[in-house]
């Protein structure tokens, strides 16, 4: 399945923050196509660091997308029966307006004159791109981690549109923890010379911050288990530690290094701020008093999945949604999976994953027809 | 109970990693009295930012000891019956030669040229101030976290020299995720281009690069729980979000950055690298073949504990110590502690610990009598 990234202008958007950001851009992928109805259709959300290549193999890169174990003919969101629809989100750093762009006003990258951005307004960008397709109804809004707090928003702010989510690995709102992990991904941002208060476009990015960031972030996907697994105490080439500065000594230690600097080639550390920032701010329950309340909005019909070693987003804040869901009489079901892979789990681990997701949507696709 | 911080300087120690360190100075605290026949001597080893100031008020600064909730009269090393014994460890920069000390071969500070050291090293180098005092037993060794490695090392190393132990919240060897913590830490510090390869002692220390590893490990010393239970999502002094980069929204937000720049005003940047690299060479079984033939060649009573909410630090990992200690028959008495503080627990949850430890203190000191 070769596919193509496309992008979509937008006149404006009007955001959270009160600000208006004029013009924005969106970058999509589909995958499959629209029935005649225009009911098949299902939309995927990505988590902090994707983008909209979610599915197949880009002509120019040669790269699977980052759930085209997910997505595809026979898979879970079998591009057979549905449309498939991907986008970057706002604030993003691949394709769609972020920090990065060129702010029309100076004809230079906004950097830190983005304006702060929701959860709220990326869903709103992407309900202006189904409304672009002519799209009334999603058969599904679908993602892990922010793709799932995305998912839960679509519930909350359009229940009229949505028919089905699949919430996964994520949360209604960050714990102290989770906003004190992002937090140090900032500060380790922003400690870095070179981020210059944001104006570094010209010049170095800071590398060394983001590099950091990333790597906390890493630790974080995975669990205990999966590391010990992945790495235990292996050494990196060498039968003895190295008593040294200069070398390193545990795999881990590369391992972490190497993707800290390899994220470094394909985000950009502005976007990084500001779309943890709209995570932090995330809580489901504003402007509605309690969850309850909230939720008792949708319609729609929800898959909540979550993973029994993802301690990032733990299982208890998956059941929250649950128990939110069941006091409104929703249609809920929900599986914590078994998995040693942390919170990556909803990325690798996706054979349950696939069977749940598959029967869930075939089951919607039968209801709502 | 007023105390003050004393220092001793040996001519010369030699390390595990080959080199030899000349001369070497070694900062001590003591509290209680060292009975005739010496035999009421216990040993407090400190965690990884600790220091030789373990409890009372210092004459100078009026602050009380690190663990002031544990040792003292009538307290669970109780000063009316025991001689307490704590030193700055090997590496560290409160005292004790480090890197922050100067070379005698230079006139400089040694910086990335202070050897590397191991938790045998620290250990051996308390060896030799116990030796000063002319003390041949310990009565006890006990710290918790890299305290607890020392004690472990301790009983393995020199087991004709210590009557009992008590290793808290520690493990015998760092797994691949506390590893990847502590290589975060020190990624942060040399990402700093302040770190300037280690030579900023006539300059500016790496004050943010430090602020940003000191960020990450507050979070992994408390539990999601605890976390939630002072910060929750209440914001700092506003009732609503900054949509701003340049003010603080979050209480943990502010709490973390607080702690970071602290630390700097106390901690040694080219300590935190040595340490911390001391802590994930560490493994008990190093030259041993197994845990259970490392800790047999111990006669010592052993009294493991650990905290159910430690997720840096796991019970699983203190259970490992039992499990072998238990095949070699020893005498080993376990308990984890029910406590919401994560890693923290036994620096500021000390109750039940009071209990346990005093207990097993006056049954070892009743048998060695």
């Amino acid at each position: 399945m070769i596919v193509e990234s496309n992008t979509v202008r937008f006149d404006a958007i009007a955001l959270d923050g009160g600000a208006t950001l004029a013009p924005v851009d969106v970058a999509y992928e589909t995958y499959g196509a629209l029935n005649a109805a225009k009911t098949n259709a299902i939309l995927i959300l990505h988590a902090f660091s994707g983008d909209a290549h979610a599915a197949g193999i880009r002509h120019e890169t040669g790269k699977p997308g980052w759930w085209d174990n997910m997505i595809g003919p026979g898979k879970a969101f079998d591009t057979n029966q549905y449309f498939i629809i991907c986008s970057n989100v706002l604030g993003g750093c691949r394709g769609t307006t972020g920090p990065s762009s060129i702010n029309p006003a100076t004809g230079c990258p906004y950097a830190m004159g983005f304006p702060v951005i929701t959860i709220g307004d990326m869903v709103r960008l992407q309900g202006m791109l189904i409304d672009w397709f002519g799209i009334e109804r999603l058969l599904s809004v679908s993602g892990g981690s922010m793709g799932g707090m995305q998912a839960l928003e679509w519930a909350v702010a359009y229940p009229e549109r949505v028919v089905s989510a699949i919430p996964i690995a994520c949360t209604t709102r960050h714990s102290a923890q989770q906003i004190a992990f992002n937090e140090v991904g900032r500060q380790a941002i922003m400690a870095d010379p070179d981020w210059n208060e944001g104006n570094y476009y010209s010049g170095n990015p800071p590398a060394r911050g983001l590099a950091v960031a990333r790597m906390v972030g890493h630790i974080t996907y995975m669990s205990d288990d999966s590391m010990r697994e992945k790495f235990g105490r292996r050494l990196r080439g060498k039968e003895n530690f190295t008593f040294a500065f200069d070398d390193v000594d545990f795999e881990v230690e590369s391992y972490l290094r190497y993707r800290g600097s390899q994220f470094v080639n394909r985000f950009d550390a502005n976007s990084y701020l500001y779309i943890t920032k709209a995570m932090d701010y995330f809580d489901l329950t504003n402007g509605h008093g309690s969850l309850a309340a909230a939720l008792g909005r949708t319609e729609a019909r929800f898959l909540v999945i979550s993973f029994s070693s993802d301690w990032l987003y733990p299982s208890y804040q998956s059941q929250e949604i649950v128990r939110a869901l069941r006091a409104r009489n929703c249609d809920v079901a929900y599986v914590e999976l078994q998995s040693n892979y942390g919170h990556d789990s909803f990325l690798v681990d996706v054979a349950e994953q696939t069977d749940l997701v598959r029967g869930f949507l075939a089951s919607t696709f039968e209801k709502a027809r």
